[in-house]
């Protein structure tokens, strides 16, 4: 009923004539609220006046809407995106401040494209992504139109017929078109590129009232929902939110989620675009916040550059909407703050007025979480176990999801893990300085594919020095691992595991990881088993790309002091310098510190192990990569179980110069039994720590009641794994 | 006649009998203030609270003193440490609450030291430093003394007489007479570890009124002023306060100098300490405060961790007694602000007050700055330019000083950068891992020796791969370099400029440096023009220990890229791996990228110059030294004027998403003209830069007037340095 009415009262205001415009993120509505609030939240008073102040200064300057020639972080390409956003902000300021100065400033700069766009070809520096002509990649094209398309949207009603029809014909229509085109692979792609191409043809659409452009943009180029918004929405997104390409991606792509959402929402209220698929957006949204570290920082699974964080700009109006839509968490205020903005639409308006009136913030809850991935949820997922407040707190994340698209890594039961607000075992991110010229125009560079995608980068197991699938991507889309037990209910004990029996054809991989503590310990250890099961011998690499100085090792080892050479020559190896070899008669142990703490990997070390302490950087001329370390286990074997707890401990102040426990608590582990069904590890360590971790490996039922008998003792437990102190 | 009335008093007061314990920081007179207003001022408050929770918790745990085993970082090591605070803290406990569970503890203690001490042979771990007998070293057993005393004084009012024969008998006496005779070297040596000696036996002197320790204490051993307290207040200070080992070395050494002016203050007010030589303690404590960046952190000059800021415990004493007796310099309490502590003493109650009443306090003023070294101010010095405020400040170290005792780097002519809140341009510092057991026992580590010491870990000249001196450290102690000039009065254009003909015997070194800005600049750059004059050929090599990660050089290089190999054996160079190797057909231009801004070394490179990329850690077979990398200009020449400009430039913003001026505005550099009388600088960039610098050699006075025609052009200017534009 009330969908009818929405839908008479919107024919009735077409009917009599009156504009709609403007009726993307500003509406005639949210301009009349933004008049009358603005300067009553200090946040969104901020927010507006370092905009128009922006704008203000732009407005004295000459206009420049050069020939495209530069790739990113070059003046052309920097110049287009400065333009658009300079439009964008003026479309906003006419509206609110009815200063013609700001219609002028559109209406030239509109002219100079529209003189400009139909002399255009493809973009001279068009390379590995989809070529565009304002921009080296569409992927930046879409994002100047969506900006563009709500300045001409705000100016509409002022602009002269003609002049309408001039951005009509010569910019907005050609560049749709191109997209439907000459990208319609990249339009109908279930993609983060795919959003923003489909989010800029719709909102076009909305504005130029082209309903073949709308419902393309929901239902892809073929009208057959094999691409379009609707079908991104349900594919993009496991049925818990996660995003397949990770979190990282996650904050890219949410933001046309939510520009487009909010204009459906003001156009096609029939569409009930929030509360599409069980509210999905609002999921994906805080699936994306649980996928950083208490820094705000993306954990840097897959392509992911190190330095985003949620005050990334995409958040802002994602953060402002899912406030305004979704019932006013008080949690997200914390974020809010941080950002220091807000989007300068009636959401940012409403999350503004209530940062203002909220006497208390409750701290944001990153808890631990487990996400399963692909839209069915079966395509594996991702762990995360955290312990302690925001303050000092561990994460451990656990990978076992699909590949994750063009930016996916070969990274199979991979896992990082934080403490003290710093990366304790790294994930080394993307090789790529974005924007920056000098660095291959600032695209992802060639050592992302010879090194960063490539399973050796990881903190994983690597069989025979291939990476997983033979790095064929597909297949390792098709192939996701399965989780096999996620349980994080006793904080004392929170635990997860996977299973992957295709990344290594013939090799089972079967990776437990937990977060044990104890009254004995400083905080919680990482508990990591990973065993393997195969009939043939192999080679199993199980790399630890630990961030500190090294301390200590406790066995002998020949370092390669004057002359040193690479681990291998393909599939990430060559990247790797070879600083040091050795080997242990028993449990090894590493250590290194990381600011004010002592980090140690304790391990199932025996003679037959090799151990290599390595250094990120070989086969680099151009100084692309970081030169980060790392430790690598290697064992030539059929089954084998690496066993190793990962142990913060002991505190380093050099200014109250003491240092205590510098030494782990653990000394000795090793397998005590490990068959098909069961897995028994043995941990001892200082002031009595005697520990036997069981696990059964083939039944995963919480109510499973198992029994086993180890020379003359007899063990039994409830549940896929317990830990008996 | 003030003097004689006090001395009178004070004599009054022994004659009537009456106790004078305690009366060294704690004084009766402090205690009685203390307990009145101990709770009015919230820091004095917390500080006295945390520090009773802390020993609180001690009284109800068993009390260990241990016979001395370890070393720094070990168990009896750091055990004899916390036991000596914590008496330290009970004494005053006992002093203000009067609660007798403090004066037995302390008590208890003292009795397990009294069965001990006479036992005790030299530690075991004693190795490079003088051997203690509860310490491995006698620095740690002093710091024991100077707390111990002041606690045993603290109760000695309440012990009974045999108690205090005991201690007297079995601790005091022998440890002061260890020091005395055993130690007698130590005791009277003009360096720190003089210092805390003296101030141990002078303290226990004041405390058992043994007359010969006061005496000793103040002229030295033999009393011949050859060593003591006095001798050190006029030898270990330039003029103007800089301490010869540098601010790292001032934090720590000053720690003795308070805690001793204090108590001689309240002891022997006919010394006048405060007054000394001019207020020497207040320079010494300014000009310490000048050696850190705005982080707080010293500038690590000589053997310094970087770790280490004005935060640490040992200047909390010292900022709080500057602030008591030299006229409450408001700016001080940024500094007692951030060490949110302050010392349970009158001057941490007057400082705490302070706080508490101020309305607003003046931000700290880091100046642009130069200092004399030596006793007579003639042994060289140090010469610091400052630009910007606290947020985003440049700051560049100009180190022309004398060697700085053991501590002492061979770098002369060395300078250090900062900018942005971060090290640009770095010393190593030391290698050293403060009392980490694991890594040699918390002490210097052999590669500190080997590497950190060495000319060529250092941003400056190294003459055919030897270091200064052939690092013979008399040498270096008896030739300092000499200041030519120095002036800070332009903000726009401050420099510097040094002489060292000593330290490569046939070759003179002339560097001067500045700080330009520019209105066509982003920020000012540091221009560096280092004049090499030497009869014979010989091998220049001018590394760079930059901070980021490279991001472009404009020549061609060959890059080491499957193997690696070192760029030396010996002098330091065996510690540098030899990553590429190329030359410049001309100016030759580095790029580099640290945090939000790019840096670039642009400098007069031709076709004869080998560039080296190096990184530090070869031969480091315990991974004992960072991998930080350098670059290093290569020279073989006889005369040569290396000249480089150092620039800030542009802005990365991965937030925001963009990236401009990643390229430097400088692309030549020439010398004109170069004789011994005069150098000319040629400088040529972007947006129409052109300038000439021209440098009198030989003449350093203000007002000389200078011509000089180089081709057909005549230049005059008055001063040793001009900048033509």
């Amino acid at each position: 009923m009330k969908k009818i009415l929405v839908l008479f009262l919107l024919a009735l205001q077409l009917s009599f004539g009156q504009s709609i415009h403007p009726t993307l993120l500003m509406t005639k509505k949210a301009v009349a609220e933004i008049k009358k609030d603005f300067d009553k939240y200090p946040l969104f008073n901020e927010s507006f006046a370092k905009a128009k102040k922006a704008i203000d200064e732009t407005l004295t300057k000459p206009m420049d809407v050069p020939f495209p020639k530069d790739a990113g972080g070059g003046y052309t390409h920097e110049k287009h995106k400065q333009n658009y956003n300079e439009m964008y902000i003026a479309g906003i300021m006419y509206q609110v401040t009815g200063d013609i100065k700001y219609a002028l400033f559109i209406r030239d700069m509109l002219n100079q494209y529209a003189q400009m766009y139909p002399k255009l070809g493809k973009h001279p520096q068009g390379k590995i992504e989809m070529t565009g002509k304002l921009f080296w990649q569409t992927l930046n094209e879409t994002v100047w139109l969506i900006h563009t398309i709500q300045a001409y949207d705000c100016i509409y009603d002022w602009l002269k017929p003609e002049e309408r029809k001039l951005y009509k014909d010569n910019i907005f229509v050609p560049m749709c078109d191109y997209f439907l085109t000459e990208c319609e692979e990249e339009f109908d792609r279930i993609h983060n590129h795919g959003t923003w191409m489909v989010t800029a043809v719709g909102m076009t659409g909305l504005v130029l009232d082209k309903k073949d452009f709308i419902e393309k943009s929901l239902h892809g180029s073929k009208l057959d929902d094999e691409g379009g918004f609707i079908p991104q929405l349900d594919k993009l997104f496991s049925p818990d939110g996660y995003y397949t390409e990770g979190g990282y991606y996650a904050r890219y792509a949410l933001w046309p989620f939510f520009i487009y959402a909010e204009s459906l929402e003001n156009n096609r209220p029939d569409l009930n675009i929030f509360k599409h698929r069980d509210s999905i957006l609002k999921k994906a949204f805080y699936s994306a916040l649980q996928m950083t570290y208490t820094n705000g920082a993306f954990m840097p699974i897959n392509d992911a550059l190190k330095e985003k964080t949620w005050l990334s700009q995409e958040l802002v109006l994602a953060s402002n909407v899912v406030f305004e839509r979704y019932g006013h968490d008080l949690e997200l205020l914390n974020l809010v703050k941080e950002q220091n903005q807000v989007s300068l639409t009636s959401a940012g308006l409403e999350t503004a007025a209530a940062l203002k009136e909220a006497k208390t913030i409750p701290p944001f809850s990153w808890k631990s979480i487990s996400f399963v991935d692909g839209a069915d949820g079966k395509q594996g997922g991702i762990g995360i176990l955290r312990w302690g407040s925001k303050e000092d707190m561990e994460t451990l994340l656990f990978k076992y999801s699909s590949h994750g698209l063009s930016h996916g890594h070969f990274d199979k039961l991979h896992f990082l893990f934080y403490d003290q607000g710093e990366e304790i075992i790294q994930d080394y991110g993307a090789a790529r300085f974005l924007n920056v010229v000098q660095k291959f125009g600032g695209r992802y560079l060639p050592e992302n594919d010879s090194y960063a995608l490539h399973t050796v980068a990881h903190n994983t197991l690597v069989v025979d020095e291939r990476s997983n699938f033979d790095f064929n991507r597909n297949k390792s889309e098709n192939n996701p691992p399965s989780e096999y037990f996620y349980n994080a209910d006793d904080p004392n004990f929170q635990f997860m595991s996977a299973k992957d029996f295709n990344s290594y054809p013939g090799v089972e991989m079967h990776r437990t990881m937990a977060l044990v503590n104890d009254e004995k310990l400083d905080r919680p250890i990482v508990l990591d088993i990973f065993r393997i099961v195969s009939k043939d011998e192999h080679q199993y690499d199980l790399p630890f790309y630990y961030m500190g100085h090294l301390v200590d090792a406790n066995f002998d080892y020949k370092a390669y002091v004057n002359e040193k050479t690479t681990m291998g020559n393909k599939n990430g190896y060559q990247h790797l310098w070879k600083d040091a070899e050795g080997k242990s008669n028993s449990t090894a142990i590493i250590t290194w510190l990381n600011k004010h703490r002592f980090y140690s990997i304790i391990t199932n070390a025996d003679p037959s192990m090799n151990i290599y302490f390595t250094q990120i950087g070989a086969n680099d001329p151009k100084f692309n990569l970081r030169n980060d370390q790392g430790i690598m286990l290697r064992k030539k074997a059929k089954d084998f179980v690496f066993t190793s707890i990962i142990q913060p401990h002991g505190e380093f102040d050099p200014t109250l110069e003491f240092t205590k426990n510098s030494y782990p608590d653990f000394e000795n582990i090793k397998v005590l039994f490990n068959d098909s069904n069961f897995t028994a590890i043995d941990i001892e360590g200082k002031n009595g720590i005697k520990w036997i971790v069981l696990i059964s490996n083939s039944d995963n039922k919480t109510d499973s009641k198992h029994t086993l008998k180890i020379g003359d003792k007899d063990f039994s437990w409830t549940g896929p794994i317990t830990i008996i102190k």
